[in-house]
């Protein structure tokens, strides 16, 4: 179907940008791939528009072009920290997800020997360091360990998640503990099920063995990128040393940031770059300042509206359950259910299966939707699309239904009448796709 | 002085946004650090703009809004590519400066040990990788070669630059190549004094030593973050594999990118991220769409206009040298004149000598000026300010005349009145000093 630029947009922004011809739109086409990214609020583009021209000064300089810049930093680290539990100190910003989970690991590693040096021990011995991750993890985390792997640099336990529940459960993240762990790592939420993990429970259970511990602590990483904006979110609850915040999941800008519970005082932290001083160092390079404005604002809008937001996405999301329940009966398949398992709000990993139960493919399900924009999984694996989700494999879900998967993520701005088109849509698309097979 | 907010800026913008309020200026600000950061040119700020509300769509989503905004990153890239004389598949983009160059020196470490495998050695021996940078790089070059040094990781020659002609010269360079030299890593024009490397003679010189080795070939890589929308760049025509494009110093936005000869074709490239497959896995992460499009915008722009650009910025600081030798006589020193190298057009570092040669320290002078915005060096050294550059040190400027150095660098926009206001400002500046010392 034709893309009409801004169009499909509308419905998400509390004022359109001039050129935007809604009017223009023959079918307004219906974007529910909000685990994918979303758009950003007028106030955030707003506020780095204004960053752009006002605060474009190096926030290194000492004249006030520069120290407004550094004070729109200050007050965005403050913001930022205030969505996590955080203090201000404890926020490194960076250019995304990716980056921040990257320096995790480095870091952890990096802990690992400096542990041991500390502990009269050589770098070089037998041991190498011991990662624990879950095997539903965001590509960040899971190729940056398997990275590790490869290169002999760490060895890796990706705990499998049970295939009942969809989570990584703690006990089986502690029976994979060694004497080398140096890092537990495990996603807040999941991006393709939603199933939000025990994260609490399982840095409960490793903090009681870090107390236990001697020479190397275990140092705790969620991956919060899908769980913000979703749900609340306190790092200081959830008992970890480092948190990953990613802008475009919750209507902010394409950079990210660390929190890190007292980098270098309480929480190890080593630099993946080296440069300017910028970060104290701990994150060289000249300062995104409008993207970082940005991202403060959008955080600013989370802390403020959060519980609105989220109820919002909870009535959308379980209106389409309903809908699509109503409409397809017992070819429904909701990928994300598991019994005592929590789901982000937004999130319906669903699968129609054609008549007779036949597979019909999710990609090719929406390619036959005229309106409907989402995916099958991780926007990462665009291009291995036409296989089965290996989340969903891992949660227990058959391969036939598996194949059939689709994401859809709703929004702040969903309407009850975009889910009507949605599930109209998706019902022309699977009866051209059933009478075609 | 008082910072009113656009105040200082409008003569910069083609079109100053809303909330501007020139007219109430007392006595505008006029900024001369164009070397620090640069604003962004109003097409740049616009292209961001459109791009954030119309496409905030994931580059890797396969319907429109994703297909868009790959496209536009598509374009970038070729805007991009242009800019250095590359191909549009030799461009990654990158947080900026500093993670490209970061880059480069993990790549070279990388190179080192995969050339040595690849002759049949091991990993562990006596040797280490060997790099040549010189003493006068920015620190996202410096710091990153004496982090590796210092873990033991590489071992790397600081190439002193001539005390005559404040350049790295090939010879100094050549002398020191090594048989376990893997990377030559010198800037193409220096950020404090605006000198010109000969950048082209010693690629020329090492791919000579090039062609009769087997086993290590000697990588070369210009940071060219300085050199970039004030003089001609080409990455074929300089000879090097590696090239740093830095946004944020031609009026583009906060991001930058790494030019490769031929990634993992022609040149050696190893990821120091790893995560979701974008920028062919050399660089993962959502893309940061919005800033990608500014820069190809502000790519485009000093296509287009670079020798009007570089025309005015010459004009302008020659100008400047003469309103200076004019006031001043003999109490100026031009830290940036060296016989026989050549000097960006727009960076006049110059030192002012107070009444029978008294040090008037730069930060002193600086922060009596009422109008000027300037610099005593680079900016991510703002708080070691009061120390004389180690850079004009090296350079062979005296210690009494680097203490007093002034980085003055003019841009686009930059008029002669501006000149004129910014000299009397320091004659003005001056006298205070020396009566009151």
């Amino acid at each position: 179907s034709l893309f009409l630029p801004g169009c499909w947009t509308t419905s998400e922004q509390a004022s359109p940008p001039q050129g935007c011809f809604v009017h223009d739109c023959p079918e307004r086409e219906i974007y529910m791939d909000y685990n994918a990214t979303t758009p950003l609020e007028a106030e955030v583009v707003q506020t780095i528009s204004e960053a752009l021209w006002e605060a474009w000064g190096n926030p290194s300089s000492s004249y006030p072009a520069g120290l407004k810049a550094k004070a729109m930093i200050q007050q965005s680290r403050e913001s930022v920290a205030r969505l996590v539990g955080g203090q201000a100190q404890d926020i490194i910003f960076t250019s995304g997800g990716t980056e921040a989970n990257n320096m995790v690991f480095h870091t952890a590693v990096e802990h690992f020997w400096r542990s041991r040096e500390a502990a009269g021990q050589t770098r070089h011995g037998n041991v190498l360091p011991h990662i624990i991750t879950s095997n539903v993890e965001h590509d960040s985390v899971k190729l940056a360990a398997e990275h590790l792997r490869t290169n002999g640099k760490a060895d890796v336990t990706f705990v499998s998640v049970s295939r009942e529940s969809a989570r990584v459960e703690a006990q089986d993240v502690m029976a994979a503990v060694r004497p080398n762990t140096c890092l537990v790592s495990v996603m807040l939420a999941n991006n393709e099920t939603g199933v939000v993990m025990p994260v609490q429970q399982i840095c409960e259970q490793v903090q009681a063995v870090n107390r236990r511990r001697q020479e190397l602590r275990i140092l705790l990483h969620t991956d919060a990128a899908q769980a913000l904006g979703k749900i609340p979110v306190s790092a200081r609850h959830l008992g970890v040393d480092f948190l990953t915040i990613v802008g475009h999941k919750f209507y902010g800008p394409r950079i990210g940031a660390l929190y890190v519970d007292g980098p270098n005082s309480r929480t190890p932290l080593y630099p993946l770059l080296f440069g300017g001083g910028q970060e104290r160092s701990f994150r060289p390079g000249t300062e995104n300042t409008a993207m970082i404005a940005g991202l403060g604002k959008a955080a600013e809008l989370v802390s403020a509206h959060l519980s609105d937001y989220a109820a919002h996405m909870q009535e959308t999301r379980l209106y389409l359950e309903d809908r699509l329940k109503a409409v397809f009966g017992d070819q429904i398949r909701f990928n994300s259910h598991h019994p005592g398992s929590d789901i982000l709000p937004n999130t319906c990993n669903v699968s129609i299966l054609g008549p007779g139960f036949q597979v019909l493919e999710g990609w090719k399900v929406l390619s036959r939707c005229t309106r409907l924009l989402a995916s099958v999984g991780a926007a990462c694996h665009t291009h291995s699309s036409n296989r089965p989700s290996q989340v969903l494999l891992s949660c227990g879900v058959p391969d036939a239904v598996a194949a059939n998967a689709l994401r859809l993520s709703v929004g702040r701005t969903t309407t009850r009448a975009d889910v009507d088109a949605v599930v109209e849509d998706l019902k022309e698309a699977v009866q051209l796709l059933s009478t075609s097979c």
